[in-house]
Parts: structure tokens; C-alpha cells; sequence
């Protein structure tokens, strides 16, 4: 038994204090976990563009400070709230921003929407209480303040030596796990290699186009490689992203600047008539409806992965529904967090999809600011900060 | 072989001359039939608001007169064309507006949209030679002209003695199947029972609410029905179609005039959360918003029946995908005609669905204004009209 338990352990964690300003690593206090929630020793974590979007305050209702951000990471158990009996101190887990209860209506389906964890940008607080399991009597200038509470993030805040979630809301995984990979599966990996799995179903010697090479769309790249498409065309104003895309498999790219006609009408070109699955990994609408007209009729299937922060509608005529294409949003790669997750990992494990050419930078937990920069520049895919050491239990 | 066969048929037509005009009981001449095109007797045709919107204009580009309208019938075949194997003279069939060669790549998938004959309401002459097979030297005050060309009308025609069809556009139905309420299955009741059946594939014991209790929707609920969906609410701002609702196993009605909530509001109270399947049949952008929010987050699905003149996007925002809940176009009822129609006909010959409810009015062929009236006023479902007399062969 960790000598921590029931009691509460004084940490770093890198504290966004309000939209805009660089984060503060400074000390925190987190609380021992409550009934059924688990508190995580963070080993690594990963940054995403959902984590920019808070620290920028897009969300005028997510402008919860100060607030502990970041959702992709992995790390080890350090003590157990009543009634987990899923985990136990050691395991290695890996966060999930969408949880599983397993319990719910919905999770009696196929559905990957918990209705009492599923993704909720505007959440802030613990389930249990209402309250928040972090605390700080440091205020952002580094002095001291009266104790004053810490929001949580996206069900799971691991930009911090110790983070305390919702046991829905963690995954186990084989502790063989090569573990800075791991930190992927939280979200950026799952969610684009979800998509073309899950919701997309793509079959072998298909064709598929993907909008927007950033991490999310190469692993959309990558599932679709793994499922045998026949060809992979990538879709980026950024033709540096192109030589990534190789390695994910993408066989074809278009970069919009370079034509003089809508994309839709170069890929229809390309495939004799449009691709079979095109996924709109960007958030823009404007290329939504790009990615929709990509697809043939009859049967082409477009799958929204992109986050839509405009108040703008389908750009899409309800007749066009009747050509029979179809359109869906895909949360999380339609991967059931607890259920699926551990299988996911044991793919990754055996080379069915490589996680390695996502991490293309490292940085200590106090460059996180620095790793930040690199994402709004474009210029990393995935920047992995290593939070914690860590033994093997 | 017919007398007829070979030579220009002459006989009667109802020939709409202009938007809104009253259609024209005149002689016409009905070429025979060409490479791969079927001469049919109509018996029985009934009147859809498809035909209702041709008549009326309401579609620029198919403003193609004059014209014979009409697309729901049965009839006998009176003479076939070059290289036409699946149906012979005095064979029972029944014109289909959607139809499927069988041969093309949509074809050989599970979609009913086939690329050669799918429906097509700019379509107005006939694929072999860009012709029109009706012409007639009578013009529309009685008085005689040049012969002068007739269009055709979604690719079917009905509201004629003889009309010529591609033979992709008829299926052959049983001679014993009741002929008069085999002329639903051109439209209205297939479109609705197959929107059930295909497209949302309503289980036994589900919740569905269909928005629109004209002859399409209650067809969704008759669907619904002989599935045994536990629940089926219908929502119509006209009392009246509530007593017939019941006929199709409607077991809730909902009347938005009599509601101070918006109607997916109610229909979540009434079923504890939302419907699992809503069936939008009015083709008007502010129900189909209604629908989609009907239904259950997480596995909801709404099928677009009605069809979407105006000009107006999608209601929807992007994000509303990311719900669980999907939205589908069904194009008549996700049957493929040729293949599927003649098992669909057996099963209405053994009551798994009821076609006689949907028959209100009948009246002789010279009548077709009063029988336009009917349903421009919400006085009929379908109203059939005697074309031909017949004798079995």
C-alpha cells in the first residue's frame, strides 16, 4: 500500500490561470480519491489541439480557471476509492477523456456515449461531490493565497505529477506496454484509427480520403493503411504534411492550393466517381461539405472527426441526403474506452499500427509551455512530456 | 402477340399542358416500345404529391410540357421490346420510379440508387434515343395540330391507357395479388414501409415517431407495426389523420398546435428520453430539426422520407452528430424495385401489411381533376383511378 494513501499529496502540475497565459508549474494539493475514483501517478502525457482550444478559452463555457488541462497520458495507480475493484495500485492505465461506466443504458449498446461519462468540454467538477480533488495556496505569481480550488478537465487533467479521476474513466493496460506510446491511445491514435475501424468499418481495397493531416488524420491515414485500403488520399494546405503521410500510408495527396477546382472534383477524378470513405479531420465546415461531395454515391460513407467551434449549420441540402451518402460524427474513434481499449493496445503492440512516428518531439514536464508553441506552430504532431519516473511494480 | 404489337397505339391520355392547368382527357399516340422498353396497359393508377408538385411547377427544371404525369399504377403488359427477357405480354406489373438495371456498380450493392434509372424528376425523355415514345396532333383546347411531342415523367408515366417504360422500371407482380391496391406499391406505401423496414429497420419493441400522417407516414407507421415497434407516435397539425393513425398502429398522437414546447420536447417526455427511430415526411426543414431531436442520443435515427423544395440547408449543426444519433435520406423505402418489390407484394397478399385502408376515394379515369382536388384539399390518401378494363390471361 502506497505510504500516500488516504492522505494528500502535495505535487507539481503545470496550472493554466487564465485564456492565453502560459502555464504555471507550481504545487498543488490532491485529494485522496472518493468512492469509486482512482488517483494516477502521471508518467507521460501528450498535448492536443483540444487541449489549445481550452487553454485559449474558445469555449466561452469551458472558461473554467484556474484549471489543470491535458487528457492524453499514461500512468500508474497510486491508491484506490471505495468500491474500484478494476484497478488496484500498480496498474498502469491510461486516462480517457470519454469513459465507459458499463452500466448506463447506453453503454449496454454499441455505443461508445456514456451518459454519465461520455466527453463533456464544458465539465469542470468531480460527479461525486461537485467539488474538485485540486487545490493551491500558490496564486500565479508564485505567492501564497488563501486555498483555493483547481478545475478539472475533460474527465481526466494530466498535466500534473498526480491527477484524480473516475475509475469510468481510465483504462488498464499490460504493463509491458512500451508506456510513452501509450499516452496516444488516450485520444490523438484511437480516435483517428477509431474512426476508419469503427466508425467507418473500412474494408479491405478501398478508397478513402482523409482532410487534414495533423495527428488525428494521419491515424486515420494509419487505420486505413492497416485495413488494406487500396488507396489513401491526403487532403492539407500544408504540403510539408506530406511526407508524413507516407509513412502512414496515405498514397495520394491534394493540397488545395494547388487547384484551380473544388477538392471534391479532383478526388471524384482520381477514384472514377469519388472515394468510398472521406473523413473531415479539420473542423471546418466549408470542408466538411468538401469531404461529403468527396464520396461516391450510392454508398460513400463520410465520417466527422473534427471539433466545429463556429455556430455555423450543415453547409449539406437535405436532398443531398438522398444520394445515398451518409455522414456521421465519430467520438473517440467509436471506441468503447475500457472495453475495446486494452485490445487496441495489444494491436499496437504487435505492429498492426505504429505509434512511434506520432512522437515527434520530447520535452521535460517544465518545457510544457515550449511544447504548446510547437503544436499552434504546426511544427510537432505529437510532443510528449515525461511527467513522472517510475518503477515497475 | 397483341394486335397492337409494333404498330402506334392510339388512345387516351390525361396530358398536363401547363403548371396548374387542368389536366386534358385526349387521344394520344403511343409509340411501341424499343430496345430494351415495355408496352403497358395501365389498369389502375392512384395519385401521389409528387405528381401534385410536377403539375404545379414547383420545380424549375421540370417544367417539361406537356406531359403525362403520374408514377403509381399497375398494368399488363401489351408488348415488349428488343431483348427484354424478365416479363412477356399479359404479364402483371407494376412501373417503378426508381429503377434498377442490375448491372451497373450501385446495382451490385446493397443500394436501391441505381446510376441508369435511379429517380430522377428532371427526367423527361427516354434513355435508348433521347425520344419520347407519347405524341398527338390534338392540342389542348381540342383542336387539331402537328404532332407534337408528349414528355414523360419519373420515368414511368401512368396517367395514360398504354405508356412505355424502360424495363428497368416495372417489376412483375403475381397475377392473383388484388391489381387496384397493387398500384400502391409504385410509391407511396412502399416508400413509407420500406423507410420502416430498410432504411431504419425498425425492431420489434422500439419507439418511433413518424412526422406527417399522409398516406407516406402512416405507411412508415403501418411499417412500424408489422415490425412491432412497441410505440408509435404520430405527430400532425390535423386531428383528422388521427383516426385513421389508429388503422396503422399509431398509439400516441401529437399535435403541435396543442404543445407550448417544441415537439421533440414532448416526445422525449412521453418515451423517457427520446424515440429510436423518427421518420420525417413532410418535407419542411423546421420537422426534420424536430425529428433529428426526437431521438434517443446515443443510437437514435431519423430517415428523411419528405421530400425539400426550398432552398434551405440543414438545420443541424455539425456537432449535433456527434451525438449517436444518425440521419439518413430513403429513396422509395430502400427497396430495390426489381429484385425485392414482388417478395414485398407477397407479403401484402398475406395482411403482413394492410393495403386497403390506404385506398379513400375511387373514381373513373375521366375524373383524375376531382381526384387531384382530393388530395390538394387532405381529403385522400390515395384515390385510385379505373383506367383499362382487363382480362386475366
Amino acid at each position: 500500500m502506497a505510504e500516500t494513501q488516504g492522505k494528500v499529496i502535495t505535487c507539481k502540475a503545470a496550472v493554466a490561470w487564465g485564456p492565453k497565459e502560459p502555464l504555471v508549474i507550481q504545487e498543488i494539493c490532491v485529494d485522496p480519491p472518493q468512492k469509486m475514483e482512482v488517483r494516477v501517478k502521471i508518467l507521460y502525457t501528450s498535448i492536443c489541439h483540444t487541449d489549445l482550444g481550452a487553454w485559449a478559452g474558445v469555449n466561452e463555457a469551458g472558461r473554467a480557471f484556474p484549471r489543470i488541462l491535458g487528457h492524453e497520458a499514461v500512468g500508474v495507480v497510486e491508491s484506490v476509492g471505495e468500491g474500484v475493484k478494476d484497478v488496484e495500485e500498480g496498474d498502469y492505465v491510461i486516462p480517457t477523456f470519454n469513459g465507459e461506466c458499463g452500466e448506463c443504458v447506453v453503454c449496454k449498446t454499441e455505443s461508445n456515449l456514456c451518459e454519465r461519462y461520455k466527453v463533456d468540454p464544458m465539465k469542470s467538477l468531480m460527479v461525486n461531490d461537485g467539488g474538485t480533488r485540486f487545490s493551491t495556496t500558490t496564486n500565479k505569481d508564485g505567492g501564497s493565497s488563501q486555498s483555493q480550488r483547481i478545475y478539472h478537465f475533460l474527465n481526466t487533467s494530466t498535466f500534473t505529477e498526480y491527477t484524480v479521476l473516475d475509475s469510468a474513466c481510465l483504462v488498464k493496460i499490460d504493463p509491458n506496454a512500451p508506456l510513452k506510446q501509450m499516452s496516444l491511445l488516450s485520444c490523438g491514435v484511437s480516435t483517428g484509427v477509431g474512426a476508419a475501424w469503427n466508425s467507418a468499418n473500412v474494408k479491405e481495397g478501398t478508397t478513402t480520403a482523409v482532410f487534414g493531416l495533423g495527428a488525428v488524420g494521419l491515424a486515420v491515414a494509419e487505420g486505413a493503411r492497416a485495413r488494406g485500403a487500396s488507396r489513401i488520399i491526403g487532403v492539407d494546405a500544408n504540403d510539408s504534411k506530406f511526407e508524413k503521410g507516407k509513412l502512414m500510408g496515405v498514397t495520394d495527396f491534394v493540397n488545395p492550393k494547388d487547384l484551380t477546382k473544388p477538392v471534391h472534383e479532383r478526388i471524384r477524378e482520381l477514384t472514377g466517381g469519388g472515394v468510398d470513405y472521406s473523413f473531415e479531420c479539420t473542423g471546418n465546415v466549408d470542408v466538411l461539405r468538401e469531404a461529403f461531395l468527396s464520396t461516391r454515391p450510392g454508398w460513400g460513407s463520410t465520417v466527422l472527426v473534427g471539433i466545429y467551434l463556429t455556430p455555423t449549420t450543415l453547409p449539406l441540402h437535405p436532398m443531398e441526403l438522398f444520394d445515398g451518402r451518409k455522414i456521421t460524427g465519430s467520438v473517440f474513434g467509436g471506441f468503447k474506452a475500457k472495453s475495446q481499449l486494452p485490445n487496441f493496445a495489444q494491436q499496437c503492440m504487435k505492429g498492426v499500427v505504429k505509434l512511434e512516428p506520432f512522437i515527434t518531439n520530447e520535452l521535460p514536464f517544465e518545457k510544457i509551455n515550449d511544447a504548446f508553441q510547437l503544436l499552434r506552430d504546426g511544427k510537432s504532431l505529437r510532443c510528449v512530456l515525461q511527467i513522472s519516473k517510475f518503477l515497475k511494480k
